[in-house]
């Protein structure tokens, strides 16, 4: 078998966020990495060494094409790989149902050159049981019998892009096997190039990790989204309340609120649990809590703008309105589910005059829902001025807060970053 | 002005779990202290040198006592004291809601015996307004100002009994005041005890501090018990899942599931937050899901006794079911709130023969609304043998969990305790 050598050549499919610092690790490690994408563009700039993230410079992806990576739509080159790694997105349906079709297309498209010694191994984050209930019988028909003469494991990514304090290779990463030979093979590959590899004791159990992980995200952001609003209703500052509790040394983190939770993670990730306890019947109650509350922030925002205004005797309806920061979180160009989007389209279906500066987007973006054809707005003490009411949405550190206190003349703050004032609303 | 030179002399109402580290450390910082009670038995003993708390050792209140120390039911003695620190339990009335009734007893009875110069503290965990409506009046219907001739604070206790990492004076302290000159007052005096004391801009922010650190507790259990249910029906195995997930390092905190929640703080604080939110027309609803899955807790480990022993063709009415561990938390001797109490008199109501086996105690507490008249069983292979199941509630570090794995005939675990085996039960 081929993992007792441990294989030689990888194949990355899905060149994104996951999959390319993905790349760069396996290929530091030693592999040769053959990247596959259904994108032209991307695989056409990714061969040219240009870097389709912001955070990985272009550097890194001249060196891992120098060093033998090709990217490709050709996914017959499947059959050269000795590991299969999937990373493509797993996003929800419009009735926010998972949504697997990448991950079927890519088993759809592997199936044919998967072949005896392969590893294949899913990131994505996904229910439990998909592993064994949709991977596992593309195997099997292809003739091949998991721990025998093929591998297959569930290892779910923990990229977190803008990350300063860890990388791909610093960040334990969690394995189940379909076999228990699958489970080695796995740990064999990954312990190539992470520091720590963590085994459980299925691809089940492993998908749940994941899920654990982000539920545990999406309902302390909703607690402290509910608690934000509570704190408001009772003339308290919650960004202040959380610093206090913070300083407890245990029992304790901190969490905070914001206009509403972005990411390709958060958002989405818990309702594929959602999805299947549905035939265990039983409900994710916490879930879908958090959900409702993290859902409705944004328009919380739009009617703290709305109120802020109407108490200097002016309606939305004409208001010009800056939002500062459109990407999900500070300091990154991620544009995934933004709330900020929303708050932005909900402003002007309410009839305002919006504009927006973010350091990380000179135009605003293409996005498949939204459209703003909008240039970034420079801040200035003008600019600032200029506007009815000023909106900070994403915190991002190169935007001059002690400047935008002094020169917006209406300010409202889902960050916490401003000081107390009158002209300052907590939102 | 008292506060100028620091008070000499501090009366601690209230001689429990808070007042009497309080009294320690304070008396450690070279200040009188007078404690207060109401409980002449308590009184009795302390004044003989006695710790009526496992966690605290004779030789620690002898030493007070030594010092200078006196306990006393004599609240005119108030007028001694330079300093008052109110640590009396905060409960929910049978119909959950808050239950002042000690804090107001209190008042009451220092209300003759107040005077200028004084400071009063509150520290007793309560709604956002307390120190404010309900201290405030008592303190300006005695013709005091405070700010003026009188400080009034808010400084919520964070004792954790049974934590070996932290004490009473390396503990952060929360500090708000009813006014700024009453808040400088309350940072003197905790500064001289306490290493870190954190002011915040009032009263009621530092009420909803101590209330959010405690929500966040009983929300993070409350989740990780619902995803326990979960977990379960889906064959997993939730404390492996958390186990893995908090590898990742950052982004989770790791909080354990078990048979409920107990002590005085978890279960009841966070639906003072509930009662006042009523006021401003706004709803906790990750407090009351939280508080609704907890409280089903017990309930589910009966079911999952049941069910267990309905798979060896066995009856709950009639079997022989030991209790492993009564207090709420581990290694402590704590029987506040304890879900054991309520998984016990479940499987009795069923008809079981129960018995329980708790290191800290050897019979078992008298309790308002609970009586066992019960001792202790010794755990030995020869008892664990001589039972139908075993249900582990509270996992003391004293149970030897090898030999109970080994000998008891079926194992039902709320801990985790327990290495997979036929036997063996999650619960």
């Amino acid at each position: 078998m081929q993992s007792e050598s441990g294989p030689t050549t990888a194949g990355i499919i899905g060149l994104g966020y996951v999959g390319i610092p993905l790349a760069i690790s396996m290929h530091d490690a030693g592999l040769k990495v053959i990247g596959f994408d259904v994108d032209q563009d991307r695989i056409a700039s990714l061969n040219q060494g240009k870097s389709p993230l912001t955070h990985i410079g272009d550097a890194a992806i001249t060196a891992l094409v120098g060093g033998g990576f090709e990217a490709t739509d050709d996914f017959s080159r499947a059959a050269e790989c000795d590991a299969l790694v999937i990373c493509v997105p797993t996003p929800l349906s419009k009735m926010q149902e998972p949504d697997l079709q990448f991950v079927t297309a890519t088993m759809d498209a592997l199936a044919p050159h998967l072949r005896a010694g392969q590893l294949l191994s899913l990131e994505s984050t996904t229910w439990p049981g998909t592993t064994d209930e949709v991977l596992l019988p593309y195997v099997t028909r292809a003739g091949l019998v998991p721990g025998k003469d093929f591998h297959l494991v569930y290892s779910p990514e923990r990229e977190d892009p803008g990350n300063p304090d860890f990388s791909t290779g610093s960040i334990p990463k969690i394995v189940g096997g379909t076999t228990p030979a699958c489970l080695n093979a796995g740990l064999a590959l990954y312990g190539r190039f992470i520091d720590h590899v963590v085994p459980v004791s299925s691809t089940r159990a492993a998908e749940m990790v994941k899920l654990l992980e982000n539920i545990h995200r999406s309902v302390n952001i909703g607690l402290v989204n509910e608690m934000k609003i509570i704190s408001e209703r009772m003339g308290l500052d919650v960004f202040e309340i959380i610093d206090a509790a913070k300083t407890k040394p245990f029992g304790f983190t901190a969490y905070y609120p914001g206009p509403g939770i972005g990411g390709h993670c958060i958002p989405i990730d818990p309702f594929y649990l959602t999805w299947k306890a549905r035939e265990f019947g039983v409900h994710t109650r916490f879930i879908e809590l958090a959900g409702e509350v993290n859902a409705a922030m944004p328009q919380y925002v739009v009617d703290r703008v709305v109120a802020a205004l109407n108490r200097q005797r002016k309606a939305l309806n004409g208001s010009r309105v800056l939002a500062l920061g459109i990407a999900y979180k500070r300091d990154v160009d991620d544009m995934r589910e933004s709330p900020s989007v929303t708050v932005m389209e909900r402003l002007r279906d309410g009839g305002a005059h919006v504009d927006y500066s973010d350091p990380y987007w000179k135009t605003f973006p293409k996005m498949r829902q939204h459209r703003f054809d909008l240039a970034s707005v420079a801040v200035t003490p003008d600019t600032l001025a200029s506007y009815d009411a000023v909106v900070l949405l994403t915190d991002h550190s190169a935007f001059d807060y002690e400047m935008i206190q002094e020169h917006a003349p209406l300010l409202i703050d889902t960050r916490g970053k401003f000081r107390h004032a009158a002209h300052v609303i907590r939102a």
